[in-house]
């Protein structure tokens, strides 16, 4: 089976923990919406979203298309796949943990995106900047620390030390190497600090990096590069 | 086996679904947090927050014991109790269905509470009233109605008409009635107008009010009231 991802296609954004989960296990999929309009392309992702006779339509972007599943919601997707593609333990403890750690990152990435949109995703950031610097201060010096520590904790209480979650890559590793990934490229400085701070969590996203399938994607074009469009954006005014 | 729920004694929020949840399917539970420090109490919680043994420590409330399983982050506890009570179809598509909107209510959770902090958590509404009532404005224009309008379909596109999924009760619709019911304590301005354009989601709201168990339950003291220290807060300002 080939699986179809939907979403927006000039941005990593929320699709990228799909993507990277799709890499990591090396499965077929199609990136729908990246294709040109005739094979696909955006005009195909919002049929999706707008379709009528859809019996479970999806709120918004990812997507996923697997056989005649369509599941949305990152967490949900992941935990799909996860069950799919050994990227979660198999034991009901085990995989109800990993979503718990996958539910957490999705409400640090919430946080993230919030230090630029405070008020509106619908107003530009240019309009909400100055409510963005409040936001953006609170979010480095207590937020930000405290999701980090709390993830450095919870490798230090794993024994393998590498891992979240037992002794093998499950979907919670990936996405934890993408939001380190996001913050160092949104707030470069903060991460300095922080960086030396949480050690564990810094070791997990390299050796995320390093995995040869992870490695040919983050070379490859089927990676968006971060930009000012999407969830991490370098604003320096609210990297203090 | 009996339940035990540790969540802030003081307000209703993320606890209360998994409360609207156990009490439901008529489970033993205590909310241990509620009950005086010698038996439990805040002191309880905080213990099981900040445990240095926890070999999975949770980010935060609300936690649900079960037997030796120790589960976080709403929407987890909430799959888990489903297939456990029947608040959840049995199959695959079935299940990652119903968490789909639950993660898509836990979406719209997120954006209501901020119409009150978009600035950070840590500090007063009064600290942040400005910003507060400019999110709030786009909340009452653009988000509510997105959202309920959303959920307003997907009843309208189940056979039933009267759950969001399949013919029985599922956490979703008891999550679906606590927002709405929320929202009418926060928002009674915005939902004298919106109530009328979404009749099913009222329909919905009304019909789980009304179901014995549920209705046993808000009468009790198990029930704490709507307040100003919980996630849905009436603030006539915010209310246009």
């Amino acid at each position: 089976m080939r699986y179809e991802l939907y979403y927006w296609p000039s941005i990593q954004g929320r699709g990228e923990f799909v993507r990277l989960a799709l890499e990591a296990a090396g499965a077929a999929y199609v990136d729908v919406a990246r294709r040109p309009a005739k094979h696909g392309g955006v005009p195909a992702l919002l049929k999706l979203l707008n379709g009528r006779a859809l019996k479970h339509p999806p709120f918004s972007p990812p997507i996923l298309k697997a056989g005649k599943l369509i599941i949305a919601q990152t967490a949900n997707i992941l935990f799909y796949l996860g069950g799919r593609h050994r990227l979660a333990p198999k034991d009901e403890a085990g995989r109800l943990w990993v979503h718990q750690l996958q539910l957490t990152l999705a409400d640090f990435l919430g946080e993230i995106h919030d230090t630029h949109h405070p008020i509106a995703g619908s107003l530009y950031y240019e309009e909400q900047k100055k409510e963005a610097a409040r936001r953006a201060a609170t979010f480095v010096r207590e937020r930000a620390p405290k999701y980090l520590g709390y993830f450095e904790r919870v490798l230090a209480r794993n024994h393998s030390n590498k891992h979240l979650v037992g002794k093998s890559l499950s979907y919670a590793d990936l996405s934890l190497f993408q939001v380190v990934a996001g913050l160092h490229y949104a707030f470069p400085r903060m991460m300095r600090r922080l960086g030396k701070k949480h050690p564990r969590v810094m070791a997990l996203h390299d050796a995320v990096a390093r995995r040869p399938k992870i490695a040919a994607y983050l070379a490859s074009r089927r990676r968006i590069p971060f930009n000012q469009q999407g969830i991490f954006r370098r604003y320096p005014e609210l990297d203090r």
